[in-house]
């Protein structure tokens, strides 16, 4: 087993002298990872947070349907019976191929072999400015804040006198067409609609405006024009005003302006979410010597998903760049768990051995079909041949994310919560965590 | 119906020139109060939160055995069908007795009549400097910062090399033996000997120190000594080191100077949770003109609550200095409720008339019982006659406190909860909700 040489202080390894295996991030591909590699070494899996997120749900989180444990599941439990992982929860600051080590806050850790895994980011474009009032939702803390906001929206709107700024308060803008704009504008709207209905005295929540925002001629790019329409027609039928082949010029504190087919608009609005942009986490940009990133941030990685130049190094889930069968992988939580098992397939095989290099066999990704929701009832999902919407699509929904949610717990509770919403049209988790009543 | 005059802005009486009623706190005594009026006014219900919070079971999201939601329910929910009563989310900074208003962030509100529902707060004792290291527990905010510090301890315990660190980050001294400081040490000691047992590779947190620091001779003097005995030794089945007659001199970073009948003893720690004082909150300190307080900062009020010299102004709950048949009378959420009931009938009887200062019954507090748990199978119990303790005590608790959850949602989602923890042995919260890997 050949390892790195170098000046620098470094955590002990294993006293057995087992190969040691970093995984850097706890999403899809590197859990699978973990839970997937048989062979003799010793794993570690550093993430910053102490639990696993299931990202598909985080929009519920959001929207006050699902408490924040109901989504997430604790790393260590997940992993208890897999006595070769250790868990380390730490800020991976420095990432070097050559001298084959990690630096995670103030420890230095050796490894034979790495696989990146730390998922991806919000981005704006280069409009980072729009940050401070376009909100994203990649993370549980996102998620919260997103729900506060919202939330504290309403709560202000109640008490507003001026009638315009209580319709600023009332209009949600959603940007981006994708899964998470969709799904975000969808559950807005029945919020708005149905949820808040009769509990406020002044206001008439269903007088709150949603709008959605897409740059290309469809939402949801990703299905069939014939799902995207239905999915379209379906937010509307919500009350979501759809806007297509409009671009985001700007977004202030109190709107966004909007260059679209018939010219440009400014919505007035409190609240922006944004669900437009996904880059490669910037962790990427602190790997030395520096890796190939494309346009998005993401790692340039091989067929075998190792990056070039660098056998024993990997890059899997939404921080990498990858093709099969001649088409970009997209970056889905199948494709994520797909490669984490690639890989763990690969260094199992080699981790024994004394040489790399054994023929390697490429990554193929197998598209299992797709799904997006939309609110109560609706969906789209596509699945090799199969096209579905509305009620046929939305149980798809609900059964393959119920079955996919990690954790036993997990799954029985955001059973309930679900069966609670659709039986009474509340909410469960209608809390603002931190009292904002004036941001 | 007299209204006092004053030149200053106000926010627009009720069109209908309804009577007033600004309740200040969505507690149980502002809740119950809510519910109970029956009259014909406008009822303003004034909290900086925007959900009622069932404290009893605070420790538990401490502890991370329940979620945030689990224990919360929006007020406006709540209320939803008390068509006179409005929800307003918002600070209060003043009132007025004379002027007869209530300053309410940016808004001032009239009110014919009052009731200050605002609670407790955590108190240091004049030492507000251990504030920083000892942690409170009096609202959500509070319960998700102890978990989040005692979770990431236990994180940074499994990575540290130093022994002496790694046993100060594996030790919790609880201060204050009331229910409070038992329930968290008895939840604290669970969760280290049994919860987490399986799940971490390097440290034992079986090794774990849970210290309960008491003035006192015995802990939970509300109790017969017989069950503070059977309390203490319940505790110390579970691991707690229950230390009586003992004073906190000092908190620092790294530990906690107690002074006990054996000497002056310091129990190096990182974790210091904080169950010993409760003042009338500051709110009160707040009110024009100034009002009587106690030692520990409450309102002392009239046999009808009221506060004297003002008949239209009541205190209730945690804020209220009040005597009952010559005792005074506990702070805990059955004597709120009484008081909101009792506050809720002599305003609905009075508002309708002309005058003031009707013969008003004085407040008698019902004391139904009180009990404490300590752990799975584990508390104590005293009602009327019945003394009670171990498992019968626990089942006792268990159902009064499912019973007595406000909103039918959180009941099934806590009793699902429970069942699950008592199968298991898991908790279902274990999620660290901000980074906090360096404080």
């Amino acid at each position: 087993m050949t390892t790195a040489s170098s000046q620098r202080q470094r955590a002990p390894r294993p006293v057995d002298g087992r190969p040691v295996i970093v995984v850097l991030g706890a999403g899809f591909g590197g859990l699978e990872f973990c839970k997937r590699f048989r062979g003799d070494a010793q794993v570690v899996l550093i993430d910053r947070q102490n639990h696993h997120l299931f990202q598909p749900l985080l929009y519920q989180v959001a929207m006050a349907g699902l408490s924040a444990p109901d989504v997430a599941a604790p790393i260590r439990s997940v992993l208890s019976r897999y006595a070769r992982v250790r868990t380390h929860m730490a800020e991976v600051t420095a990432v070097d191929l050559e001298a084959r080590t990690v630096a995670a806050s103030d420890v230095e850790i050796e490894w034979d072999w790495l696989v990146l895994a730390p998922g991806g980011v919000t981005t704006y474009f280069g409009r980072d400015e729009w940050s401070e009032h376009a909100l994203g939702l990649k993370t549980l803390d996102d998620a919260l804040r997103v729900r506060s906001h919202i939330l504290t929206s309403y709560e202000r709107a109640e008490n507003e006198t001026d009638d315009e700024e209580r319709r600023r308060l009332m209009t949600i803008v959603v940007v981006g067409g994708g899964p998470t704009g969709v799904e975000l504008a969808g559950a807005m709207a029945e919020l708005a609609h149905r949820v808040f209905r009769r509990d406020f005295r002044r206001i008439d929540p269903a007088e709150s405006r949603v709008v959605l925002v897409e740059a290309e001629d469809r939402i949801l790019g990703a299905y069939t024009p014939a799902l995207s329409d239905s999915a379209k027609r379906q937010l509307e039928d919500l009350g979501v005003e759809v806007r297509l082949e409009s671009r985001v010029l700007d977004v202030r504190e109190d709107g966004v302006r909007i260059a679209g087919p018939l010219g440009v608009e400014t919505v007035e609005t409190r609240n922006v979410l944004w669900g437009a942009g996904v880059a490669g986490h910037p962790l990427l940009r602190a790997v030395r010597p520096a890796i190939e990133l494309d346009r998005d941030g993401r790692a340039i990685v091989g067929d075998d998903l190792s990056l070039p130049g660098h056998s024993r190094a990997f890059v899997i889930g939404d921080a990498a760049r990858s093709e099969s069968s001649g088409e970009a992988v997209p970056g889905v939580a199948p494709a994520a768990i797909q490669m984490g098992r690639h890989v763990a397939k690969i260094i199992g095989r080699e981790c024994g051995k004394d040489a790399d290099d054994a023929e390697r066999p490429a990554f193929r990704y197998v598209d299992k079909g797709i799904m997006a929701t939309i609110g109560r009832r609706r969906a789209i999902a596509m699945s090799g041949p199969i096209r579905a919407s509305g009620l046929i699509a939305w149980l798809m929904w609900l059964f393959v994310h119920l079955m996919t949610l990690v954790g036993f717990r997990n799954r029985v509770a955001v059973f309930f919560e679900w069966m609670w919403q659709y039986a009474t049209y509340q909410r469960g988790a209608r809390i603002i965590p931190r009292p904002e009543v004036r941001d």
